[in-house]
């Protein structure tokens, strides 16, 4: 029997604590003066409200926490953050439809950075700064999430990394996610500290450099400016930003290491290898392309190539130039690089680097098996071989993730009046990036799609952040059964 | 080492069979008094000759036929056929450039039917007939290539079919090729035969009846008119060419056991169910949209639908009506489509119904393997269990289609106006159907293409018709070693 009791338990936990999260935005209201006191208090006090209240009922549950409690309470988590969340915005009308709200929220939780708002200056401070937390905290969420609990759920080839992660022995659940968890987490701080610092440094004010260091570690891409990082006219921040989501991309255990100067575990990482060499490789040609096509001279091409491919392959999604007004085969570069995503292990989202780098390694492998089919031919990763089923796992990934790809677009093409609309906002949504393509482009939002095209994104953005298997598996009959 | 001689020899023979189907077109030169008569006489003479006169120096070539000899055989074969094959139109200037000389003959045989030719209807007869011939010959080719050599070679899932093909024992590869040939090209010829003679029924002249049979059977798509099919206003012509390109995207070996009227084996095969199943699903998904938005009327809207959903599952890309112009969300199902392919073992191209199949019980099965990690959960095909190499062959080849596309995509972003062009010629030439979207959608075509496009999408199309991998394994190093 699945053990709902823990699984309330421990939601109620977490929504008791996103409640107080809540109260971080109260300082700015007051300081600003603006009319979003009210609203985040009352919201703070449902939301604290429910989920202890729920902890509470269900304290004394009994402490089996399997696979199947793990499927659910990561699959749920996400929907009752966005749910309680969006109160804040709902509460007092700076959001008026609910349908609005929970898609600006859920896209924030996912740190997926699709917004709905078509103003986003005339928001309150407090009510931004929840905006931007809700990414920083669904940062932390997947974090904890890809390093230490989708290996042991055998999602998507995540398993590769448990022997990476530091920590005690892999064996014991309980203790491992809580330490690893508190080891990264203490990275994640400093790295959106040491971002937020830098960034007033190049005279962004506490506020703007708060809200921007935690959506940017969190490769979600809210902005405070509704022309994104395009509003600050300063190299330096642009430069910085595109540092931290560099950054942001990278696997956290690997900053864990550099962190501790042991820059030789990093280096020998093959993703990591990956990773570098392939944003590199497309700066280049996207600087290339622009240079000759524009007349902003090479280091604005090289920084806006810098900044909009790094963004987009973490799938971060800020802006500094409408690459839809890029010659177009640089605009499919960027369509193409939706694709790709982050580092494992990182906030990004996407298909991820080492998904890339082993399919890429199985597919030139398998013309060897070919030439000699009664060859074992392992694809290795890391000097180590990884297991066929490993590998078909990761195959099945990516091949769902088109194929859902495809359904979607089909889906949003009968909301969306072209077809790179539809394209984009499936593409930017379930890859967890924010803007898309056509008329959800880096210049436009997600406002003006029908209800209906909201609540369907924002099941992708879910579907996205959660590797696929963690939601479908809960479709599947064989998981209720018994 | 390679036998380089045997290669040459059997090269030589089929060029020197081109060049007497060439002659065919004679007949038609003849009675229509036209100038292609000496271009047809000479390019026959030349291919004909230089086939015959390797074949002669080549004659006593140690038989030793391997993988290696197989693998090289095959993808040269469509290259030589075309540079051969596009002599006609270039001698006499019909098509006065090589470039699209050859686009249009490879173009035929790999039974793509993306076209140069901005005015069809001025073109000579013979030659007419030589463009169609291109294709029928390609997809006879394809038949022989699918079901009886690439089983042996171990390509993408073919080996599925080994045990399904009617003819003898599958370990003596020379004698089995040619019976099982033999077998499949009687049906080819009944089937062309039949549909001509059913057109001819509809009031169409010998000459086009010859040409759209030859161009249906092989999934080509090819037209003797600028308008395609639509320029038949004929409803009883337009279920013709439906239900004929249905059987040419159908395994032509189920075909085979239908004509000894064993439908139990038809019926069993899971295949071909997925197959019907998923093109009526697809009819009447788009019969819905197309009756919802337009004012033709049900039937209209359902042979509309049937015809273009059919001739683009087949990857025959005959066009009834501008699908560009339907509403975006149908545009997007047809580009959808362009991704999915008849049966295997037919002569449709792209990626083919058993894959996708295959592809979705696995992902089905994945999620059933999360939650059991320990259970052995195989996928089964026609009730046999599918090895897991295949299955892992299969998820590569999937992987390998869309990774060559994105790439593709990217390059022809540098030549086309827009991500549409780029995407839909990448699509329609790689998955061999001909019409794509944007600037080479059905009512265009490809002439106004940079030279350089012309050559890369020559190269998808070869590509896409011989499964990727039996191109694909001559660029890696291993398969020249030792």
């Amino acid at each position: 029997m699945i053990n709902f009791k823990i699984i309330l338990k421990i939601l109620g936990l977490l929504v008791l604590m996103e409640g107080l999260f809540m109260l971080f935005g109260i300082p700015f209201s007051l300081y600003f003066h603006e009319d979003d006191l009210f609203p985040i208090l009352i919201s703070s006090l449902i939301t604290a409200g429910t989920g202890g209240f729920t902890w509470f009922l269900t304290r004394n549950a009994a402490p089996d926490l399997g696979k199947r409690e793990g499927y659910i309470i990561v699959s749920t988590a996400w929907i009752f953050f966005s749910f309680f969340g969006s109160l804040p915005f709902v509460i007092g009308g700076a959001i008026p439809s609910f349908t609005d709200a929970f898609f600006e929220t859920i896209s924030g939780f996912t740190t997926t950075g699709a917004s709905i708002l078509n103003d986003i200056e005339a928001m309150p401070h407090g009510l931004l700064l929840w905006r931007s937390m809700t990414q920083w905290l669904g940062g932390m969420g997947i974090i904890v999430l890809s390093i230490a609990i989708l290996p042991i759920l055998g999602i998507g080839g995540m398993q590769l990394f448990i022997a990476e992660v530091p920590g005690p022995a892999p064996d014991k659940l309980h203790p491992r996610v809580k330490e690893t968890a508190k080891r990264l987490w203490a990275i994640y701080i400093i790295f959106t500290a040491s971002e937020g610092i830098l960034l007033m440094f190049g005279g962004m004010d506490l506020f703007d450099a708060i809200c921007h260091s935690f959506t940017t570690m969190a490769t979600g891409g809210y902005s405070t400016k509704q022309a994104s990082i395009a509003c600050f006219n300063s190299p330096y921040i642009h430069y910085v930003i595109t540092i931290f989501m560099f950054l942001a991309g990278t696997n956290f255990t690997l900053s864990y290491f550099a962190l501790h100067l042991r820059f030789d575990k990093v280096w020998k990482n093959e993703e990591f290898r990956f990773y570098v060499s392939f944003i590199l490789g497309f700066i280049l040609l996207v600087t290339a392309g622009l240079w000759i096509t524009q007349d902003n001279g090479l280091e604005k091409s090289f920084r806006d190539a810098a900044f909009q491919v790094v963004s987009i392959v973490t799938t971060t999604g800020y802006v500094t130039a409408d690459y839809l007004k890029w010659m177009p085969a640089l605009g499919v570069v960027i369509l193409i690089l939706m694709f790709t995503g982050g580092s494992a292990g990182s906030t990004g989202g996407s298909i991820k680097m080492v998904r890339l780098l082993l399919l890429f390694k199985d597919g030139l492998l398998e013309l060897k098996r070919l030439i000699h089919p009664n060859a074992v031919v392992p694809v290795r990763f890391n000097h180590r071989v990884v297991s066929t089923q490993i590998i078909s796992n990761i195959l099945a990934f990516v091949v769902f993730y088109m194929v859902i790809t495809g359904f979607s677009v089909i889906i949003m093409g009968f909301l969306c009046s072209d077809l790179d609309t539809a394209f984009g906002s499936v593409a930017a949504t379930l890859g967890n990036i924010g803007p898309g393509i056509g008329a959800v482009g880096p210049a436009e939002n997600y406002f003006h799609l029908p209800a209906f095209g909201k609540w369907f994104l924002s099941f992708l953005m879910l579907l996205g952040r959660l590797e696929l298997f963690t939601v479908l598996v809960l479709f599947s009959p064989s998981f209720w059964k018994k």
